[in-house]
Parts: structure tokens; C-alpha cells; sequence
């Protein structure tokens, strides 16, 4: 089999998630990394590609270059910049016949996300989205145990998601707060739409319409950092989300239950290897990955495991298993596992319908 | 010292509630109970007085009797009844200057609350409301936390009272979901009220307004059996709350995070001797019910506790903390710390308000 | 039926164990406290009769004097006192035909240990000992689960009672270090016959011999402050335990785990109202205090529960429970689910067998 | 900077230990694998190499060719056979001049673990073993708080290290309990040498004696599979170990608790991203793994760790931990942190005392 090859634009050396996209690729071993385009600082880009083992050649001092000179070289791009720049570096590799790996928010506005979901389907290119929470085993196993109906019918789902890192004085990524590079939203496009991914990921049900009420409770240049947010979903389910970056001590909590009327399932991110499940007259049982009973109920969560049961993974095993499934679509041109166009355009109009309501006075408004 | 007497109305052998209500009184030796009117069956009340050890004599066939052969004989009066007669019975009470411990909801309406809370005023009776989860050792001492500036200024609280109830085959409870006898509201009046207390208990903020989308999923003959609530508290602050009785499987999860700019705290009702702290740039600190360094900060939770640090304190203790508070203001006629007419009549504004916002489509409404 | 009467010897007012076997009687009610020679003080004595509303004329000067004057009129008699007391207050209430229900360790040597026990058989008044952790409503359930074969065959347990008092600069009970209150031991006779007594407990097995290793690490008078236990029980089981009061930090640890071949089950007392049970190739169970399905396994378990699940139960409960089967032995003279003579005993084989070991360096003794 | 190669023995594809070496170097592209002995099957090995993209001229069909092919063109070799030919091949690689990263145990017998170490000290080549726990990054944390005198003097260790894979009927590694191959201990060997080799990483002292009581409950052919061990170690500390391997249901239970005279540490591996601290007079504080306090106290706990504070690290980054100092030693030639020679050779007089001790009927014996 031939090995696969792929091209990174940001994620210079240093940076925060472009070394966690580099690690996760290496995993399991899917491609190499051969060419870049890592920072628009000369030096630095320079300095990663060495870094980095890549030829110098491959260093573009820009990405209109990067895509010029790679396409038909490379296998995949990965899109790892600030906000802003998103969309016109997605557009330009998919016109040109390039798979993209792309951060989220995979654009600043809804439009721009159509537009890409539309090119994606026209190229027949595969577009990915690191929406990481939808790559954990356990999630996985969550959405299964909704799908076989172990949960019954599903009323509600009760989500947050809460960092503090506004709180903190030391905080390097202050572009997040910028709405030249940020955009129009902070919180809610930064990881409200984990969330909102997350919640139509496990359910399978749909969301229909929000009511949002966004806050600016920190120096956050008045971009929302605390969004409350309740939401309706196919099927009559209802969902209640906070989602905060002024949520004082809180590092990264990912909390999820849904409410089924047969069952209940809960799971944490701060203990990711355990789903909890309850009944109205059973124990609670709580899954561990890995373990046999699990690949009865779930057999994709057992795939995407790779140690024993007690011997944990996290987050970067969690972005692995979406990489797995990308590159396994790029190479079979067939559909997988993995959040793509569909999500990534269901996160903008999530993220544009959150504005539209909380400036509306937290009327309802369709997503 | 006099020996305090009480009486209480409902509460038969084999109730939910009347049972607690006796050990609470008992656990601190606080009064006999020296007559009741236990049950409207005759024989009920009989079989109960006499397990009761009442003298067959202060054994009523209906409330009415009682207040009228008891008032002077005794020192308070406890209503355990079902919702719809707390305020015909509590309103009774007071004009006989009987001091009053009456189980929440205070009344079906907030006109009813109003006129309680102004009846206790004029007669100088003492009203007391067992929101029990105020009582806590390590609320109080959140609440101290809170006052002392621990977390700064407040800006965002996220709440959840969730329970299953409503989701067990076998539940007795049904007449909750009897509009004649639980109200216009079930769980926002049954447990919400809880969560709103607590919230205006611990932060010493008022809420201002609220939206609220409340749900009827199971078979609760139209009564709100799911509530989302957001909330807007004084000096800017805002809440989120979901309070459920069809969150299948939860047993009574009552969990509290407070977030302000300095620091947070988090309390869950099922690890009731703990209170954790949350800093940007300190670990966070776990408090232990009544370890030393709990005195230096609230002297009262040290106070309403009983056992050495690790030696479980529940649900009774909180109660009899109430009790505690309530019969000393019952013999000082001073305020003390414990929810009275006041918490009675902001909850009832709370259940009016939660209704109509839902009502009209969650529009915010002023509480 | 005739309302019950006792006494107390010990426990005055600001004693630690004294008001809570006086809340454990009066939380189900069971009997009234008429006597009591509550401190070698007189006017502590008499103080405390004063606040516990006793009769002066039954607040004795000595102990001897109650069991003179008391015989006959009460039914059972709480000995409170410090260790070195026990046995002599217990002989003489047995010999006089009173009940006793007696703190740990009920003597100082085995041998007094043995005499009372026969004095209790002879004179068929009960014994009880409040071996606290047997009474929590989870233990029940542990055991019955065990009963029912569960888990099999018991293969190994694994016990911790970890105290971090010692460790305190403040501590009030300086006479657990001092030999002539405390006796030859101080960890293992005051903790260790807690964790002795779960053990067989829970596994129905008996402890056959063991193996200690007892240290001295706190300033306390050269007695154990550190226990590291092996056993061998009925039924090829084998027994880890540790046992410590300078467990920096904890405050009281008390967890156990059993270890079948077919599950394991652990309790944690910080955690009392959930029981986890595991299996091999099924996920962990959390069973949860009196929800429906413990029914199912251990009715006594319910029976044991006041509170519907979710609404905790602690420490006095538990205590409760066992002064509730001892007062029905009491009632009715028949054998009942609480800690009495043979429990009182073989605690006390245990102490000795553990100090004889140590001394022996660490030689296995039998028990 | 010269890229760095390496070869392997056994760890063929379908392997539990092989591809979690290989991730681990990829992790943060330490070397690249570019011969092996991966299976003494032909087409297992044949197919390996074909799958880790090995030039088919150097899978070799035995690993004394490779040793004898590769030397001088690989940096190092990671042994990751079943325990009977790691001396061997340890051996011969190291007389070779090739540095090893061998399995543990590293040998069968203590006589072989100390050629090996000679061996490794006499050659200048660098010895590693995946001791993996020692590489979590609070594991480095907890060892710094004992070094800066946060605990006092330390007083009592309590470890557990718990699995009950000897329960599940499906186990595929039955090698473990053949002594021909897994040698003359099974749990001992296997997972005690994890904890004693952690006892003595994070406490800074060396365990000077043991006394051990071997278990063999379940059918593993006579070798121990749950062993409860006493330990005295330098300054007057003692330890308590359980390992066991018929723990049923637990799935990998590491847990250490450090008890010294000012404060105590616990660490569990199912938590692995948290480390507690308790104090006498203090709330109990909890580090998060990578937050900004961390580094005041470990800064090499931060430089172990890749991701912000709430991102899951795991197994595979305690590994890759670990090789990175291997690497950086091969790299430099110089000491770095990481378990070596010593730590293998000791951990192997702690299992030969373990056997001797047992059979001895739970003697002391020196370590």
C-alpha cells in the first residue's frame, strides 16, 4: 500500500494544537508529513520545517503557494490557522482537488461553511473536522447504546461544556477574543459546536430550533464567553447547554447525560475510559473501555481502543481514531465515522442561529 | 428550661415526609410531639397517634379542631400535608398565633404566599419552610465563602435538581401529578422551588428574571414533570437550572457550581460532607465537613455540624440544622438562619413566573 | 407496649461518643435516657443530667451506685466510658441483670473479654457493642450479596481504616495513647476491631490466624499507632489490612473490598450509600441505598433505610440500626442482626493475637 | 540532528506490548523502526515487517542474526518477547554495544539481572525498562512534593496494584502462569515489580526488607498470583503492598498513597491526570496535570506533559515519557530520569526475596 502524504498550514512549532494534529496523525502510523506552510513568520515556519524533518523545498512562505506547488504530491491538507483564515485556505485546496483536515470553526459564517459543504460534495473531496469528542471509545459506545434503544425514547439531554481559561491572567490566545480572527462568536464557535456536535453525534436526533442567551462577562472584546443555550430537537427531545470560558478553575469539562425513558447514560471527559448508564429499578452499570462486554453492544468502540481495559487513553488517542476514519474515507472514497462537511456546516448554522437569538432577546430560532 | 411541644397536621405512619419531620425534631431533643391530626382516616390517625404515644385525646379528626383545642398548648405546628391545604391550614395557624413549620410548597398561588408571608409579619409567628438542602453544613459554609469574597464577583451559577421519580413503575407520589391537590406546577413547585432557594441561599443574590421552558414527558397529566430555567440575578450575574423529575435513573441530584471571577465552588447533595474550590492558578482545595479549617471561615457550619469530619452526616442532619434555627427563633422571637416566610414567598414568585414564562413562549418574566 | 427506659455511664455533655448514642436511640425513638452517672465530675455530672433532663435523684456519683439503685427499673445500660472501665461497669451490670450495650474494646484483655461474654450467656441479658459500619445499610447489603454466593468463592479481602488523627496538633482524646485508660493497644483495639469485625461481617468467614506488624511512628507512648495485618480465614480466604491513625490527612478512611471468584464488591465509607459490585466480563454495578432492586437481594438492607434513595443517610443511622436490633433482643431475648458477646470476644482474640504477632516479629498466631 | 533507528524483538502485529512500544516512539518521533525479529512464526514476522513498512532484508528470521546484522546500524533495540530470553538477548545486544529497552521483567533469576547490569554498566550502553508508571507526569510530580519536604518524613506507604484478568475466561496471555516461560513468579513479577519499583521512585528511599505471603487462587499452575507483601524501608518507613491478579473485575488498579508526618499523596491510575495532597489542618488539594502551579513545584512534571490541563493524557504519553529520557541518554550518553539497569536489577532482588520470604512462611528478608 502506498503511503499516504499530507501538508499542514499553521500549527508551527510551539503552537498549541498543531503538534496534538502531528502526534495524532503519527498514532497509527496513517501518513507522513512532507510539506508546510507553518507560520507566515519567515523564521519560524523555516525553523518548524527543519524541525519537522521536511524538505526545504516544501516550506511555502504562504498557503496560495503550499496549494499551488503540492496539489497531486499531497494527500490530505491540514488546516491548523486562526479562525479567520479557514475558509478561504478550505476553498482554495478543495477547488483544487485536495482532501482537508480543517480546525473548527470550520468558517466565520454559515455562508461560508455552504459554500465549502457544497464545494466538498462537488470535488469529491473529503473534508474532516476535528470535532475530537466524537472520536473518544466511549462516545462512541454512548451513541450505540442510544441506537439499539437501550435508552428508550430520548426527552432530554442535559450538556456542559466549561473552562476557566479566561480567568486565567496568563492566557496566550488572546486572537480567540479578536473578532478580526475569531469572528462574530467566541465560546459558542470556539466549543459550543463540540458540544452541538456532540449532542446530534450521540443522539442521532436532530436540533431544531435554540434559544441562546450569550454573555461578555470577561475583557473579552465583547465576543461571547458564557453562552447558556436550550435547544429542541427531533422527536420532541429538549437539551439544555452551558458552554463558558469564564467558568472560574474549570479546566476542560465535557459533561454529557442523556435522558432516555427507559435508560440514562453520563459521560465525563475528565474520566473518558468510563460511560455510566442508569436505569429506573437496575444498578447503575458502568462501562469500561475495552472490556468484552463492550464489543457486544458496540463493536466500533472496541475498534477504536487500542490499549486493554485500566490502561487509559485521552485526547489525543480520541483525535487519532478521527484521523483513522478520515484517512480511511480519503483512501476508499467511501463515507465513515468521522465529523465532515455535513457537521461542520450543522456547527455554523448552530453558531449563527446562538447570535441571531441572544441579540434577538433569546427569542426561539431555527438552526 | 420550658420543654417545647409541637403538633403535626399529615404525616401518618407510613408517609414520606412525616417520618423525617420527627426524626429531625428528635435528633437534637428539640420538643415532644404532644398532638396531631394525622390522617383524614379516622383510623390512620388513630393507629398513628398511638405509635406516636399522643394522649388519644389530642388525636383530631380534622386540622380545624386541632387549631382550635391546641392553640396556647403548643409551641409550633407542623403541616406535612399534601400541597393544596398548606395555606387554608398555615393561614389558620398564624391568625391562632401558632408558630409554623410548613412543607413547600407554601401555598398553590403567590397571591396565597403574599397573604402568609403578611399574616406571620402582623402576628409575630414564626414561619419556617424546610428547604432542606440550606441546612447543610457545606452550603453554609459556601455561602460563607461567597460572603467573604473567596470567589470574587459573581457571574454565572449552573444548577441541576434532576431525579427519576417520574420514570419508576411503582412510584406513590401520584397525586404530584394531580393539579387539585399538587398545584398549577409539578416539579418546578415540588423541587425547583429547592434549587431557587439554594441559589439566592448561597450566592446572597436575588434573581431579578427568568425564562423558563418547562415539559410534560411522561404521564403527568399536563403538570410540568421537566424544567430549563435561565435566570438573571442582581449585580449581572446569571443561572442556568434544569430540574427534572424524568431524569431517568437520578435519584435526587442536587448539584451546585458557583463561578466568580476569583474562584468557584461545586457541591453535589450525594457527597454531601464536601465543597470544592476552584482556583485559575492554585490547586483546587477540597473542604471536609467540620475539619479545622472549616471554623476559620464559617463558624456556622462548624456549628451545624454534629460528628467528627468523616463520620457522614445526610439528609436528617439538614433537616434538624432547620429545626434548630427555627425553634430558636421560636423561643428568642429573633431572626435566625433559616428560610421563612420571605424564601416562601420569592419561591412562589418563582413557580408564578417560571409558568408564565413557559407559557408565553419563554419570554423572560420579572420574579 | 411499655415505653423502654436506660441509662448511660460516661458521655457528659461535650463528649464526643456520648450525644451520638444519644441520637442513635432518639432518631427511631427506642427509649427514654432516665439515669446516668455521665462524669467522674460532680458538677459536669450533674450538668449534664440537668441538659438531658434527668431526674437529679438518678444522677449518680459512680457507676456502682447506678447499677444499685437503677437495677430493675431501666431496661438496658450504655457504658460510654473510656476504655479501661469497660469491663469492670459491664461485669457488674450483667451480674445485676441489666442489658449493656458497651463501647469498643469491651475490656483490656482477652480474658475479661471471655468473662464477660459467659456472664452474658449465663444471665441471658444481651450485649451489644456498636460496631458502627456493620450497621450501615450497604454492609447488609454487602453481606446478603455475599450470602446469596454473589461472588463466589471469597478469595481475598482488602481492607483499609485509615485515620489521619494522630496527626492533628489539637487532639482531644490524648488518653488513647495512654496505657492505663487505653490498654496494651491503641490502632488495633481502637479501629483495627472495626475492620476485624466487617471482615467476618460481610464475608460470613472466620478470621483463623494472623500476622502483624505494629508500629509506633506519632508521639504515643510507645502504643500502636500503625497496623499492617495479614489474615488467613475459613475457607483458604486470605486478609490484607491496614490500620492507621497517622494517615496524614485522612480523616476517617474506612474502605473495604472483597474479592470473590465470580465478583468483588467495595464499600466505601466516604461514599456510604452506594455499594460497587464487579464482575469479569459484565459492567460494574453501583448499587444505590434503598432503590428497588436492593429489596430484591437484602430485605434487611431496606429495612435498615430511612430515606429514599438519594437522600443520605450517614453515620448516626447506622448506629441506629444497631441500637434498633439490640432493642428488639432486648424486647423480645431472641438472637438479632447486631454486634453482641461473640463479636465482643472474638475482637478482643484479635487484639491480642495482633500484639503477641508483632511482638513476635511478625510471627503468624492464631486467632 | 542525525535521525535515530531501531529495531525490535517480538511485539509482532496482534501483540499486546509491541504496538504500544511503537506508538510510543512515534509519539514525539523519537526513531524510526527499521528492522526486527518480530515473531519466531516466518510469516508472522514476514507479515509484520511488511505492515511496519521493514525493508523484508532486515526481518530477520531469529534475533542472534539481527543482533549480529544490526549492530552499528541501529541506536537501539527494544526487547518485547515473553520473559524467558530477555536476559539472552539483553545480553548479546549489549556485548553487541547496542543500547536495550527491554520488557520487564528483565530477567528470570536476580543473578541474571545483575550480569545484565555489569553487563550494561561495563559496556557504556544504555539500559532502559518500561517501568511505565514512573512516567506519568504526576507520578513526577508527587516525587518532587517528597523532595521539597512537602510531606515531612515519610512514615507509611499503601499500594495497591490490582487486576483480575486471572478471572476472565478469555485471557489470551496464558504464558504468564507457564514457568517455563514467565519464570518462578507470576503477579510478583509480572505487576509487583511495577509498585516496588514506584514505592521506591516516588518516596526517594530503598526498601530494605520484605515479608511476603504468595497466593496461587486461581488455576495458574502453582505461580503466585496475588501476593501480600510488608516492606521496611530506609528512615524507618514501612510499606504495604497488595498485587493480585484474581482481583475480579478490577481492570488495571494502581493506587499509591504516601503517608508522611506533614502530608500525604495519593495517585490512582484510573485518574492518572490528578494528584491529591492532604494536611493535617488544611483542605485537601487536588493538581491537575500541565496546570500553571504544577510548574512551580515539578517542572519536569510540565515538561512530561503535551497537552493543557484537561486534556486527557494516558498510558501511551507515560511511555512515550519514558523513552524520551531512554533517547535523550542514548542521545547524550549522560543520566537522565528514567527506570534503567538499577531499577531492573533491583526490582528483581525484591521478587527473589518475595519467593524466598513466602516460602519461608512469611520471614523477613533482606532486599
Amino acid at each position: 500500500m502506498r503511503r499516504l502524504k499530507y501538508a499542514m498550514v499553521g500549527g508551527a512549532m510551539g503552537s498549541f494544537i498543531g503538534p496534538i494534529h502531528r502526534m495524532a496523525v503519527r498514532m497509527d502510523n496513517l501518513a507522513d508529513l512532507v510539506a508546510g506552510c507553518f507560520s507566515r513568520n519567515g523564521r519560524t515556519n523555516a525553523a518548524s520545517a527543519a524541525k519537522f524533518r521536511i524538505d526545504p523545498g516544501r516550506a511555502y512562505a504562504d498557503w496560495e503557494s503550499l496549494i499551488a506547488a503540492e496539489r497531486g504530491r499531497i494527500d490530505f491538507l491540514v488546516v491548523a490557522t486562526t479562525n479567520e483564515t479557514h475558509y478561504a485556505i478550505a476553498k482554495a485546496a478543495l477547488k483544487a482537488g485536495i482532501n482537508v483536515f480543517c480546525e473548527k470553526p470550520l468558517s466565520l459564517t454559515l455562508r461560508e461553511a455552504n459554500e465549502l459543504g457544497r464545494l466538498a460534495a462537488r470535488s469529491g473531496c473529503v473534508l474532516g473536522i476535528p470535532f475530537t469528542y466524537t472520536g473518544y471509545p466511549m462516545v462512541k459506545l454512548a451513541r450505540d447504546l442510544v441506537r439499539r434503544g437501550e435508552l428508550g425514547h430520548i426527552d432530554k439531554v442535559v450538556m456542559e461544556y466549561v473552562q476557566g481559561s479566561f480567568r486565567k491572567p496568563d492566557r496566550r490566545t488572546t486572537w480567540k477574543t479578536d473578532p478580526k480572527i475569531a469572528g462574530p462568536s467566541c465560546v459558542v464557535a470556539d466549543i459550543g459546536v463540540h458540544a452541538f456536535t456532540m449532542i446530534e453525534y450521540v443522539t442521532g436526533l436532530e436540533v431544531k430550533s435554540l434559544l441562546a442567551d450569550l454573555s461578555s462577562f470577561s475583557n473579552s472584546a465583547g465576543l461571547d464567553d458564557d453562552a447558556s443555550i436550550l435547544m429542541r430537537l427531533s422527536e420532541g427531545a429538549k437539551a439544555s447547554l452551558v458552554a463558558s470560558k469564564i467558568a472560574t478553575g474549570e479546566e476542560n469539562g465535557v459533561r454529557l447525560k442523556v435522558y432516555g425513558d427507559k435508560a440514562s447514560l453520563s459521560w465525563d471527559q475528565e474520566a473518558p475510559n468510563y460511560l455510566s448508564v442508569k436505569y429506573p429499578m437496575r444498578p447503575e452499570m458502568v462501562y469500561k473501555r475495552k472490556a468484552p462486554y463492550v464489543g457486544e453492544v458496540s463493536p466500533r468502540s472496541v475498534a477504536a481502543s487500542r490499549f486493554p481495559a485500566g490502561h487509559h487513553e485521552g485526547f489525543v488517542e480520541a483525535l487519532a481514531n478521527i484521523y483513522d476514519e478520515f484517512v480511511a474515507a480519503v483512501i476508499s472514497g467511501r463515507s465513515r465515522d468521522f465529523p465532515g462537511a455535513i457537521a461542520g456546516v450543522r456547527s455554523m448554522r448552530f453558531v449563527e442561529a446562538a447570535l441571531k437569538s441572544s441579540k434577538a432577546g433569546c427569542r426561539w430560532v431555527r438552526v
